[in-house]
């Protein structure tokens, strides 16, 4: 059960996607939609309508929420069962210690992609760029950890940059990586100079850009052209991580309904 | 509120460091002994009455609790609010979107020692060796993040390290940064040829060895004498980070006591 407020074209063909893949997959889904004048009091209302609805096993309000609601308490007001967008306060912090949980659906759509590919974790140097709280940060804390925990780690070695990691750091942690994820939204940030032989590179950035002919196109953070003949792996945008995201949304939804997360 | 059980020195003794600064700063405080052949259930019960009591304003268990007692169970029984030790899964989750919460003593004591100093974080590099839940991934949390958010984080470049970190990518890691943290309990892990000069070194590792004449000593993970002549700061062991942890413990039982917590 998908909330989203107001006419955001990005979250609504993003909400469509999702009702497209749920169709596919045989989960019954619907679209609550909301004006974006709505109060934040309206839609934890909503929520909470649906957290006491036993036929509902899934619920995800679609993000950015407009600016006068408050994000944080519309994540929190989700029941912890049925979070299958891992945004909840407890699932975050299930999974900063690796307890089974609800992991959000890019950064599980990212592991996915590492493990279905079998690239080679163990002590791999890893650099992520961007520290969102639902990609950047959880991709780190799933890729850093013990493999012997109970929602195991991927034994990498992480470095986390972001907007205030100078050009020239980046380069150098980037050129000693054997894996780069990018999650920015600033295209080009990964150039073929920046990129060790064999390396695998994850891009999860997504902008729309207009191109010399005046239309407009999607692209990642990544110089896929350059970039692709050096890395060994590299995923497109779009192609890439987007359709994972929504494939791992399924995946936390029959989690959900099967009630397999381990909710304490 | 201090609950120990068993009879562990190293326990027994932290835990007299506690009361004794307790009593020092003002706070009236408590062990409660309990002997390690205790249930899980019996702890949690003395932990229930512990929140339930109103003239208690924090509470800790010392860990690690014995084998057959699951330490995420205790942490997640302690209110909340009188979590002064910053273990319950919320408090967990709410430093992972640095929401503000009562942050692990020790990772607030490395984190004051840099305010304290001065010591530059904004755009930096720092290596963090050792991964654990209670130290070095809640330092990684506040070093990598943003400043603007409700608990400000340093925004730092942050290179996460662990036991599977080859020792040459650590080196690798180690000579470019500006700050090194280093939370193992490996000795001499981090020797002087692994050190820019005018790096900061925090030494949080602490080792009990007996030198040469029998003796027994406190050491950290970091080679201090030789170190010490490259770094600009280095922490000593004991002495260092130590106080800090227990300094940190006093200002989050005020907290608790004042209500200063934001607890949603």
């Amino acid at each position: 059960m998908a909330i989203l407020v107001g006419e955001d074209p990005a979250s609504k063909k993003y909400v469509q996607n999702k009702m497209i893949a749920a169709k596919y997959v045989g989960i019954l889904s619907k679209t609550i939609n909301l004006p974006k004048t709505v109060t934040e009091e309206e839609i934890i209302h909503e929520i909470r309508k649906l957290n006491n609805d036993s036929s509902v096993d899934g619920i995800l309000v679609q993000l950015p929420v407009p600016e006068h609601v408050s994000e944080r308490n519309v994540c929190n007001a989700v029941d912890p069962k049925k979070d299958v967008d891992g945004f909840h306060i407890i699932n975050m912090g299930k999974l900063s210690i690796n307890m089974d949980t609800f992991i959000p659906c890019t950064a599980l759509g990212v592991i996915e992609l590492l493990k279905r590919y079998e690239i080679k974790t163990f002590g791999k140097n890893v650099v992520i760029c961007g520290r969102s709280k639902n990609v950047g940060l959880p991709i780190a804390l799933l890729l850093h950890s013990d493999a012997r925990n109970e929602c195991p780690g991927l034994e990498a070695t992480v470095t986390l940059c972001h907007r205030h990691t100078p050009q020239e750091e980046l380069e150098f942690y980037a050129k000693r990586a054997d894996i780069i994820i990018s999650a920015t939204g600033v295209v080009n940030l990964i150039t073929p100079n920046m990129v060790k032989p064999g390396c695998c590179v994850i891009d999860v950035g997504i902008t729309r850009i207009q191109t010399e002919d005046g239309k407009f196109k999607l692209v990642g953070d990544v110089e896929f052209e350059g970039v692709s003949k050096i890395a060994e792996y590299i995923t497109p945008v779009p192609g890439g991580v987007g359709p994972m995201t929504v494939a791992m949304l399924m995946f936390n939804t029959f989690k959900a309904a099967k009630g397999l997360a381990n909710i304490a």
